[in-house]
C-alpha cells in the first residue's frame, strides 16, 4: 500500500490506452497521472514495455523532478512533466508519444492548420509547433528546457494552456495535457487524427483555405463554451 | 418496454457498427434510425463513447427536434436529422461522421469525382460537397441550417436524395442516408472507401480522366436499374 | 452431397480469405475455383455478405457461364470468369477485388512499373493495366467482353497468362488467377503491396528508375526458373 | 534434442514477431539467431508460411552458408546472413523484410534523411541505401554478393556496423541487425516507423531541414551515450 495508489492506477490505466489507441510501440510514450494536493505525479518507467507494465511499476516523481518512490528510473522525459506540472496549476496529466502523424508534423516544423470542424471541436487555433531549442539549451538540461520551449511558445502567442491542450516541438513529437490523464490520451488521440486529415486536405488541395472564424467559433462554443450543447449536463 | 424499441434496437446496432468498421474514434459520429409512421428517430445521445452505449440510451426524438424519450441529451447533430426526416419521407436512417477520407475531401471543399467503378456501383455523379454556409446561418440555428444546405446543394445541382445518399459538408464532414440505418452506414463505409481511393487515384495520375459515360451508367444499372443483375433476387 | 463439394469447399475458402487479407468490404470482391476435368467452376453468389457464406452457397457454373447447380444467383463477374476459364486451360481459380492501391492505379489508367525485387520476385514486366472498353462493347455482354478485354491486353502486349498472373482492367480494377484458387487470392494480395510500394516509391523520388534487367532476371528465375531455389523442393 | 535448440527457439520466436508487428505477409522475410562459439546460426527455412513454423523447422546453417541440420532448404537469403556473421563479430541476430515503406525507399534509391528524435534515438547518420549492385555480382553468387553490398556501403561512409544497425540494399528492401535477433526485430520495426514518418515529412514540407547537430548528438546520446539516462540501469 502507498498514498499513491491512486495515481499509480491511473497513470498505468492512461499509458495502456497508448498502444491500443495506436499511438505508440514498443517503448514510445509515456503518460503521467498528477495529485496536486500530494504534489507528486506517477509516471511510467523508462524504456519498460508496455506488455511488462504494472500498476505498481510507475514511479513517484515530485514537481522538481525528483523521485520519491519506485524501484526503477523514470521516463527520460520526466523533467519536462515536472516543469509543466509545477507551472501549470490546473493541469492533472501529460502525455508524450511520438505518433506518426503528429511527429511528422513535427519533422517539417509546421504549426497544423485549422481546416474543418474536427479541428474546431477541440481548438480554436493552428495547432503550434514550437521551434527547436538553441544548442545552449539542447547541451545543458535537455528535458528540462523542453518544459520551458513548450510554454514559451504558449506564451509568445497568447495561448493559455486550460484551451490548447496540445503542442508539438520542433524536429521532436506532440505532447499533450489535460485536466485528468485519461483526457490527455484523448487529446493525442484527436491530435493524431486531425494531423493525418490536414495532410490529406492539402494532399486533395494545395490551396485549401483555413477555417473561417465563424466556424470556428461556432464548433468550439457548442462543445466548450458556457451554453454549450455537446455531451451530457 | 417502449413503443420505440424496435428502432431503438435498430440506431443502438448501426451506431456499433461505425467504430468496427473503423470510421469513428472516441464519441464522434452518430447515426439515427427513423419509424416514419410514428413519425420519430432514434439517435445516439450526446457524447456517450460507443463502448458505454445500449439500446436503451437511444433518445427517441420527433421529426421537429423535440426529445419524445429518454434520459439522455440526444446528439448535437440531431436537429440536422431532424430536418432531413421531415422534408425526405423516403429514409429511414441517417448518418453523420467524421471519417479521415472523407472528412479530408470536405475540408478540401472538393467534389469527389468519379473516377471508377466501384464509385459508379453506387453513384452516377462527383459526389457533391456543399459549400460552407453563410455566417448568418451558422450564427443562427446552425444544426438546423445545416440540414437545409444539405438539401440546397442537391436542389442546386438537380440530384434527388434518393439516388445520391451521401454527401460532404464543405469544412465539415460527410452525412449519409439510406432506406434503413445498415443503408446509410453501408453508404458512410463506401464513402470512405470511394473518397481513399480517389486521393491515391490523382497521386498516381494527376490528369487521371473521369469515368466514361457509358461505364457510369453500366455499372449503375446492374445495381440498381429495373433489370439488375447483382445481388439476389 | 454433390459431385461439386470439392470445388465449393475450395471456392469457399478462398473467398474467405478476401476479408482477412483486407483486400475486399461488405460483398465486394469474389473468387472461383474450377473443376477443369468436370468443366466447371464454384463462385461466390451474388451480394452476399462474406460472414454469411457457407460452402454450400457456392454455384457451379459451366465454361459458358451456365448455372449448373445452387440456389443463389451467382456474382454478377462471373461471365468474366467463365471465358477467362475456356479460354485459358491451365488455370484453376479467378480473383476479383476493388482492393484499395491496385484499384486506385486501375482508376489512373496506369501500369504498376517494375521498381522492385518485391514485384520481381512474382513478375518480369510492369503489371498490365488494360484500357477501358469501347463504348459498344460495354452496352453489349458486359462482364463477357471485360473477359476478353483482359485476354486482348495481354495478347496485346505479348504476355503469357502463365507467367503474368494479373491485370488492371481500366477504370475498374484488379483481376488475378492461377493454377489453384489460393495461388490466385496470394496473387491478389501480392499486387495489392507492389501497387502500394510503387506508388510510394514515385512519391519518395519521383524520377525513380525501374529496375534493371539483370535484377528483374536475377529474381524472377530463382523463385520461378529451372534452377529456382526458393521454397520447398 | 539438439545442440542448437537455443537458437531453434530464438529464431522461431523472432520470426513469429515479424507478421504480429506487420512488416511481412506470406512467407516474406526472414530472420536469424547466431551462437558465435559454435560458429552457426538458426535461420527460417525458404517459402513455409508463418502459421506452419515450429522451432524445429528452423534450419541450421555455418558462417560459410552450408547447412549443418535441418530437414528444409534454408530462406533463399542465407547466403547474406552468412557473409554478415562472419565478418561482423559482434551481431547475433539478423533480419531481412520487404516492409511497406522501408522498401519504398529502397526502390526510391535513397537514404532515409534524419528528420527527428525518433531517428536520432537509433541512428545519429541518414540510413544509408546501398546501390543496386552492378550486372557481373548480380549473375554471380548473388545473395552472397548482397553481404558484399551491404558491407561495402558501410566502409565507403565510413559507418560502423555496431553503430548503425539498418541499411536499405538499393530495388531490393531492407536488412537489419542487432546484438541478439530480438534487437535486429525492434530494429526492423524502428526502421519502418522511420521511413513512413520520413515520407510525410517531406510530404508536408518539402524543405524540411535535417535535424541539426547539437540534438542528433543529445539523442542518442541519452539512449547510447557512456552517460545514458534511458531506460533501466
Amino acid at each position: 500500500m502507498s498514498h499513491y495508489d491512486h495515481i499509480k492506477a491511473a497513470a498505468y490505466a492512461a499509458n495502456m490506452q497508448l498502444p491500443k489507441l495506436g499511438l505508440v510501440v514498443f517503448t514510445f510514450g509515456n503518460v503521467s497521472a498528477a495529485d496536486r494536493a500530494l504534489g507528486v505525479f506517477a509516471i511510467k518507467p523508462s524504456g519498460v514495455p508496455y506488455e511488462d507494465l504494472t500498476p505498481d511499476s510507475m514511479v513517484i516523481v515530485d514537481f522538481e523532478g525528483k523521485t520519491v518512490e519506485g524501484k526503477l528510473r523514470p521516463s527520460s522525459d520526466t523533467r519536462t512533466h515536472a516543469v509543466l506540472y509545477r507551472h501549470w496549476a490546473h493541469i492533472g496529466g501529460i502525455v508524450h508519444t511520438h505518433s506518426t502523424y503528429a511527429t511528422a508534423w513535427a519533422q517539417a516544423q509546421r504549426d497544423i492548420p485549422i481546416f474543418g470542424t474536427t479541428h474546431a471541436d477541440h481548438n480554436t487555433v493552428d495547432i503550434p509547433c514550437a521551434p527547436p531549442m538553441d544548442d545552449a539549451m539542447i547541451q545543458g538540461d535537455y528535458e528540462y528546457e523542453t518544459g520551458f520551449q513548450i510554454m514559451n511558445c504558449l506564451n509568445d502567442r497568447k495561448l493559455r494552456y486550460e484551451e490548447v491542450e496540445m503542442i508539438l516541438v520542433g524536429n521532436h513529437a506532440p505532447f499533450t495535457w489535460g485536466k485528468t490523464p485519461e483526457k490527455a490520451v484523448y487529446n493525442s488521440a484527436v491530435l493524431e487524427s486531425v494531423a493525418q486529415m490536414a495532410l490529406l486536405t492539402e494532399q486533395i488541395n494545395p490551396r485549401a483555405p483555413r477555417l473561417k472564424d465563424s466556424l470556428i467559433k461556432k464548433h468550439f462554443e457548442r462543445k466548450h463554451g458556457p451554453d454549450s450543447y455537446y455531451g451530457q449536463a
